[in-house]
């Protein structure tokens, strides 16, 4: 995989050879994104059944190694779903991430239609190729507008403690040829409210039945912000991303990062994702479509009904 | 002055010998927070009247130096109040200190008044003694809180891009022994969603007629998250903060700060204040008193009258 730590200075491949190097790439964040850690994982467990480690120990390392999205969890039962037979499990990694990717350009296709010509779209942390193993979630609808000539600048939030938004958006936007300013994440409100930002995109972690989202700390700021400016907030992800288990987002567990991602001269509170209401999120777009709030059943009904007939 | 830009690292004493290196120290960062440059200011032009330099074009540097913050222009009438001889301009330079101290002082009592017992407390960027020269503003008010044990815990926003918050508020916290957590800016909106924040407090640079506030960018959202949450949001500021010129917020000029204090990798967009609507305020704060929102009459009026009969 390519090291995202070291970008946008180092193009480094990091080469895994076992599940445990998988799930202590993914922890380190080598590898970060909900749907790209997913088919990590998988791909993670399929390595572990070719080399004949433990499976149930080499699933239970990969499963701990970041405790809020939920696709790991997802990636991990789907890859086994055949059989435990290597082979199977190879052929489902690569399934998995075919089908991440063709899952990235539909959702992609469904939230760009939501953007009005010369939309000044604004967005947080990464949501690019990088994170979904190609393409995107938020800045793959955003690279999809921009093919249809509708994205006029990208307002990208720096994101941090670690930067996703400045190293690897940026980087990302950059090589797409897509105009943008970074901004801090402080200067994000005074952007919506003064720079004609049309809509904000975000990607999700974790979306519970009811549609409350869990996503990269400092999106439930701008959720409140859109609200009072009516600016539509989106949230584009895939159906994996959506647990029926969780209720409500407070049954989502957020993963409290090291103090020394933060600073190292102080302590610090490090929580890595905040938790959106359903009631400020505008739609949740996913590969089978665009649920807009409210939403009238159960999200989760509504989106894995639909995943599951195939849709 | 003791240079701010190397704090925490090294404690540095920087000299300047003439009004265009106080000026320069201004512009650059070296001394920040609005009445510790208006303080600056005033010594930087009483500088000069010692060393016989050009006086209007020492003011002009100095009134150019930084464009938000009111006090700079309030200290350069004010160190010239009673004659240009030196003697008068070091003698009040030296009294616009002494009695920016005294006004943190009375402002931090009438702040710290507010908040409950057990408060757990919300602050943006640096409004302590480095940014006053002496005691602080709304970290004044937290210093005289802590004092009258009243302060459980403090949340430190970082405050990017210059990180005064991590850099200055967290040292001038520990300094001072009082317990604090730094968080990513990002992090705020979720911390007093759900961390017991009882108080949010903030600076100002500058505070239009009608109680519209700029302040350091990122000031905005807070307000805006404090509104959602029934969390006071207060603005504490000495009345040489607020412009009775400026009839809203739109007529104050925001800086906008070089890219490369934001990123160097891409074009960045990097206001350096926001402006917080008069609506979003619970109570902006003064050495003359507190003043409770609505803001019944132009908040200016109320205020400056006060300060003008010395209340």
């Amino acid at each position: 995989m390519l090291d995202q730590r070291k970008l946008p200075a180092e193009e480094t491949e990091l080469v895994c050879t076992s599940a445990a190097e998988v799930a202590e790439a993914i922890a380190e964040l080598a590898i970060r994104g909900a749907p790209a850690i997913g088919v990590a994982a998988a791909m993670g467990l399929a390595l572990a059944a070719i080399k004949g480690e433990d499976l149930d120990e080499a699933e239970r390392v990969l499963a701990a190694s970041r405790p809020t999205a939920v696709n790991l969890a997802w990636a991990l039962r789907e890859v086994k779903r055949d059989s435990l037979h290597p082979r199977d499990l190879v052929h489902n990694a690569h399934r998995i991430h075919a089908d991440e990717v063709a899952r990235c350009k539909q959702m992609s296709k469904h939230a760009a239609a939501r953007f009005p010509a010369d939309a000044v779209v604004l967005t947080h942390c990464n949501t690019g190729a990088l994170a979904t193993a190609g393409h995107g979630t938020a800045l793959g609808a955003i690279r999809t507008a921009h093919a249809l000539g509708k994205v006029r600048h990208v307002y990208v939030d720096e994101t941090r403690p670690l930067l996703q938004g400045s190293r690897l958006t940026a980087w990302e936007l950059t090589h797409a040829g897509i105009p943008h300013s970074v901004i801090v994440d402080g200067a994000a409100a005074t952007t919506i409210a003064g720079s004609g930002v049309t809509n904000v995109v975000v990607g999700a972690d974790r979306i519970a039945a009811n549609g409350d989202t869990a996503n990269k700390v400092g999106t439930y700021a701008l959720a409140v912000v859109c609200d009072r400016h009516d600016v539509p907030f989106d949230v584009i992800a895939p159906t994996s991303t959506v647990d029926g288990e969780a209720r409500t987002g407070a049954a989502i567990p957020i993963e409290e990062r090291s103090s020394a991602e933060v600073t190292d001269r102080s302590d610090a509170y490090n929580p890595a994702f905040d938790v959106t209401p359903a009631e400020l999120i505008s739609a949740i777009v996913t590969e089978v479509g665009v649920h807009e709030a409210p939403f009238e059943r159960p999200l989760a009904d509504a989106v894995l009904t639909a995943a599951s007939l195939g849709v």
